[in-house]
């Protein structure tokens, strides 16, 4: 691919970044030429590489440190690339979840000279797969001193709002049993397709619960998110299994999360077994690196619903908010486009974040 | 194969039935054998041939005639072919689905030379498949005359005592349907897999009727065989799937067995389609060929819970019986076999009913 001219402006850099394939597991073209342009076009920096992800800092011995992470990869393309510009958007795989971050990120560590925090820039690798491949999470593990930060900011889509921590996600798998007959004589068996109406019935009446933390409303829910059951047509089924999500509020931990689900299902004759757990992220915002930052997006802060990457920080004692000009509910459509005034006004929030004293 | 001996012992005649292969579709050789052997060895019968089916019939002039149908075809085999012999048992497929009867039927053809009923035979291809190939179907629309009859015996397994008419069985798919939306924000979104469970509430709560007629007691049953839903583990599903099957007593018509599921489902926020429909068949034990029968085979008689092809006879208004020496319990599986005692015992009966005045 051509060189990536760092000093364009970032929607032209967008589109450079957007027409680079990078799909999970096969970035490497792309951060070589975000670990080049970095080396060639911002020099002060310290740049390691760690497989596909770049990381970058200043050493300026500031009083706080920031760090704005953006993940390089996309979900598969889908005849969305390259990119394409439509009056005031930019169309393609990637402007939204995220390269649109990721070209304010890198506009900013080749034009802001002399930042008031010290920043720290990770370019990530599979963020969109499996959590054991996150290159995130492949970092910590092998390069942790670099994640040491006061704010974490990860450029995840928020249509150019803060969103602050994350709710947790948890699935449990809820089997109901049965015996198994022959429908024509369906009193020999008991059906366990039935014995889930039960299980049905508890999360339709369950009341989610509305949790305010640091201004933030975290609103939870509890559900059904499949269903199956069922031998042949002539058989009352003896297994019918329903999995369960969980999304919950950052006051609570993983254990607390798994320890209510199971109260809620409790009493049903049915087995629950834990299939996933990730645990939410609190919002953080008592922190003063926080604040500023909130403060030079304009003051306006909401909770994070979706799980995100920031839970990785908050486990490390970080606060974390989730900050990109893109739309998230256009994230990993066909036609996935960003507002490019809004990737501008982005640069402005960041670039005001860092130089501000 | 070898040609078949219609003279030997039931049992040898039903060893030999199992050892020449005859899953549905696949009856040619089976159907040629047993059509030769009726050709040469019941001379005096009228035979005729369609597909893989035989058909054969006295012509005495007699006030009443039985039918005595088999099907020739069977299941795929599951490591149980051919025949074995366990002391007090025979193994192989087709032991109790229904070759032991179809040899019954097939010796008294060639040893009873002077019936008190004319006497039809009907040996069918495609039982155990869809019904749009049943060759019971083909014959009523190619040969219907060959089905006149004022009693009919149809050899499903039945343990050896007479099993009256049959219920009938029905499936409708209860569809709800709801507003997909990312888990994370459920609230968006209305989960069709919760409104399933006002369905499953139904069915749970179902009080199935028991109903006597002709002295037999049909038990009817509403059951849930199936349910599907989900889209993936992070959203709020938006359809959810119930195949519901209704056995009922034949004292409803198929349009009364649909309006009442119907009414059973009305008021839940559904969609009811029907997807399958075969009606029941009535015992119709008040003919005295039936009574007859019921007579020879010691006067015991109770319900046939399963769906059969006595309905088609049932539906030409002709009574029939179900009467084979096999458990039906052991129908299709990988471990079928009968009780040597119970075909001999099953061949006296008709004997008994055959030449008895």
């Amino acid at each position: 691919m051509k060189p990536l001219d760092l000093t364009a402006d970032v929607v032209s850099l967008t589109a450079a970044l957007v027409d680079a394939p990078s799909v999970s597991g096969d970035e490497e073209v792309l951060a070589d030429a975000v670990e080049a342009a970095l080396r060639a076009q911002a020099p002060a920096l310290e740049v390691v590489r760690s497989g596909n992800a770049v990381l970058a800092r200043t050493n300026l011995g500031r009083p706080t440190r920031v760090l704005l992470a953006g993940h390089l990869d996309t979900v598969p393309i889908a005849d969305n690339v390259p990119s394409r510009r439509e009056g005031p958007l930019l169309h393609g795989c990637g402007t939204v979840d995220m390269k649109s971050t990721d070209a304010v990120f890198l506009h900013l560590a080749a034009s802001v000279a002399d930042p008031v925090h010290d920043v720290t820039l990770v370019f990530y690798d599979c963020e969109e797969v499996e959590a054991t491949r996150n290159g995130l999470g492949r970092i910590e593990r092998e390069l942790p001193d670099w994640l040491a930060a006061d704010l974490a900011v990860l450029g995840e889509p928020t249509d150019g709002l803060v969103e602050a921590g994350c709710q947790g996600t948890m699935r449990v798998r809820v089997t109901t049993s049965g015996v198994r007959a022959h429908s024509a004589r369906s009193w020999l068996g008991r059906n366990a397709i039935h014995g889930a109406g039960a299980v049905l019935r508890v999360l339709e009446d369950y009341l989610p619960r509305d949790v305010v933390i640091d201004g933030c409303t975290y609103r939870e829910g509890l559900n059904a998110v499949k269903i199956v059951g069922g031998v042949a047509g002539n058989v009352v089924p003896d297994v019918c299994e329903v999995d369960v999500n969980f999304r919950f509020a950052p006051d609570r931990s993983a254990a607390q999360a798994e320890a209510h689900v199971r109260e809620v299902l409790a009493g049903l004759d049915a087995d629950v077994v834990l299939t996933d757990m990730s645990p939410g992220a609190l919002p953080g915002l008592g922190s003063a690196a926080a604040q500023g930052f909130v403060t030079a997006a304009g003051g306006t802060v909401r909770a994070k619903y979706g799980w995100t990457d920031v839970s990785r920080f908050s486990a490390l004692g970080i606060p974390a908010l989730n900050y990109g000009p893109g739309d998230p509910n256009l994230a990993h459509t066909r036609d996935e486009h960003v507002v490019v005034a809004k990737i501008v006004e982005c640069e402005a929030v960041l670039r005001r974040y860092l130089t501000t004293p």
